[in-house]
């Protein structure tokens, strides 16, 4: 179950650099992909850099619709994320095909993944970069994250087939700090 | 030991989100910070992009040198990487300090850290987002990589002093590609 969490707490969800699920919702149809390519860019209010090809169905939704909703998989839906980031949402319903659950979002239309444990509500931010880096840069307006999930067992694209599985968590400390 | 790498896989080695070292040398002076906040942005020629915060020494020596190494630690190193992230280059010789060693380029100035399985010498491409975000726009041209080493135990940043070594790598088909 999912709760409100800090905005100024966001950039520890992501600069992991987990596979993300990115949802849309466009001429009245949901809709959602995967992709690894996603950064940071300021702590609070939450900046997040995504990039996003203009080859994606996804590209016009976000240039569009203004809005998304980054979601945060597990590996207990590893393979139907990596299945979303595979086919086009252009002729397909991938929240059907693949069992995914649309949730209702708190501040955008655009639903989030009932699956994942995290979902990252945006508004577009920037979209300067977007025709030369295929770069959108969005502001997280609301977070909600199950926290009951500890250590949650992303997972990061290696290349290909390959993906890493988060392991454990370890704290360092900076002598100098 | 360091072998030349495919620049059209070098998002195998960032897309998973690892902490990176990024080098630079400046006014005679070699200098390393740490970051997570990166992305890749396009696959071949490989450009990555960096949000290097304008309160550090290395926006400068980035702007101006316009070249940077980055460079990948493992679990081994991770000590002094967290170290070089939290203490600034202007008053300190951070490769002594931390008992890192600054080994020769191949195709920039910049040195890369020997400690390091990976280097990716990077020359600036872009620093249109610098001023706003912080943002710069890196290309790679030169990787060097110590292919030997097998499921590297990177370090993901979970946020303060948590980070998340790298687990198993685990091969995921999609069914629909």
């Amino acid at each position: 179950m999912k709760k409100i969490f800090p905005l100024s707490k966001v950039y520890s969800l992501l600069e992991a650099g987990p596979v993300v699920m990115l949802s849309t919702a466009f001429k009245g149809r949901n809709n959602v992909m995967t992709l690894s390519w996603h950064t940071m860019i300021d702590f609070n209010p939450p900046l997040v850099g995504c990039v996003i090809s203009d080859r994606n169905y996804t590209f016009e939704a976000v240039k569009k619709t203004r809005e998304c909703v980054i979601n945060i998989p597990t590996l207990e839906i590893a393979g139907k994320a990596v299945a979303c980031g595979n086919v086009s949402g252009r002729r397909t319903d991938k929240f059907s095909v693949f069992g995914l659950t649309p949730e209702k979002s708190a501040a955008v239309k655009a639903p989030s993944v009932k699956e994942c444990y995290a979902s990252l509500e945006c508004r577009l931010a920037d979209a300067r970069l977007a025709g030369k880096y295929n770069l959108f840069i969005f502001e997280v307006v609301k977070a909600r994250v199950d926290t009951s999930v500890k250590d949650p067992r992303t997972v990061h694209h290696r290349g290909g087939e390959a993906f890493m599985v988060a392991g454990r968590t370890i704290k360092i400390k900076s002598k100098m700090a």
